[in-house]
């Protein structure tokens, strides 16, 4: 499906970081604001926010053999996710003007396959475009915490079982979260680095106040 | 998972053709004939060929809503499968030194998703190079069939409810064959262009001697 020039009268802003760094409810927190200022909020998530991109998901995080997938088999299924949840979801609720929040976008891909899994930059920059055509987040939200205290919070979530990402050690986990650090530096227009160890009030004021002052 | 540049003591040949061509029978009888030889044989199928790669193969043939389905995510999907079968199944048993027929391979990506869906030529090179690594087939068999007589050929399989590719017009699969003549012209030393409205024992045959002669 050609994605439309002129789809970007709404935004997409993306949040990144480790698992166990807060996202989803901070996500939460930023959609009821967004919702309360009386703007159309869409809230979705990366792998799946779509049927087709829930049993992609599926596959991903519950395959039960985790060390048979090959980081290339991960990349693309991660890319077959996105490209049916930009198309599907992303861009026509940009087209009518709301802001879409998700949950992980395409610089997980970047960070997670291309640093953490050694894929290359090359090879998943040319996929992530080819996923996401013309739709790029307005903002990035990264919430930077430390390895330890990721995992630390993993721990905790009992109705977790471990699944093929949190297996990963604290190696692969370093690289993750120093690659978002980097990116975000390259990038420092879109990105916006959030210290993910403060209360979750704190966190939340400092996002609105970032999301705010970039939307005006 | 890097694949090992001298891996190819074995060889692949791939088989290629609208869906109702033939493709699983004369597969079928070439791997009894070259096991009669005393060789080495596997036969794999795309998508699919590997537990992920089956359970990828599942979504994208039984999406039930079959529109939803973007051309982006389907080529993403197939890369996946067969990236997944590639390093998993054979790579491996190249090395050991075996014919490995596939039934579709990269060039179906190339045809159905490049041509059919016009993706376009550029992209999907680029994806199947992504998802093949240095593994190409040496030998490609197109089974030529005009697209009536595979439409009719798949309304008469009683048990094959019609699925999200069988439901394409005839128009696709217009076009679907011409791109595989197209390809073959293009790359004549890979590909052997055999008529698939002859008798199977005929094809078969032709099959054979053009697999024999170029495996010596």
């Amino acid at each position: 499906m050609p994605l439309k020039k002129n789809h970007k009268t709404g935004k997409l802003i993306s949040f990144e970081g480790s698992e166990g760094s807060g996202k989803s409810t901070q996500i939460a927190l930023l959609a009821a604001h967004i919702q309360k200022s009386g703007l159309d909020v869409v809230s979705t998530r990366e792998p799946g926010g779509t049927e087709i991109g829930e049993q992609v998901r599926n596959i991903i995080v519950h395959n039960s053999k985790g060390d048979e997938m090959c980081a290339e088999t991960e990349l693309l299924l991660f890319a077959a996710a996105r490209a049916q949840l930009v198309r599907e979801v992303i861009a026509p609720a940009l087209m009518r003007g709301a802001i879409v929040l998700s949950d992980r976008f395409l610089d997980s891909s970047t960070v997670y396959q291309g640093i953490g899994r050694s894929l290359g930059a090359g090879p998943v920059n040319e996929i992530n475009r080819f996923a996401v055509g013309n739709v790029m987040p307005d903002i990035t939200i990264v919430i930077d915490v430390p390895t330890e205290v990721s995992l630390a919070r993993l721990k905790q979530r009992a109705s977790d079982l471990p699944d093929r990402m949190e297996r990963e050690n604290i190696d692969f986990y370093n690289k993750v979260r120093d690659g978002y650090l980097v990116l975000a530096k390259s990038m420092s227009d879109r990105f916006v680095v959030v210290d993910g160890t403060k209360s979750q009030d704190a966190i939340a004021k400092e996002i609105w106040n970032a999301v705010s002052a970039r939307l005006k």
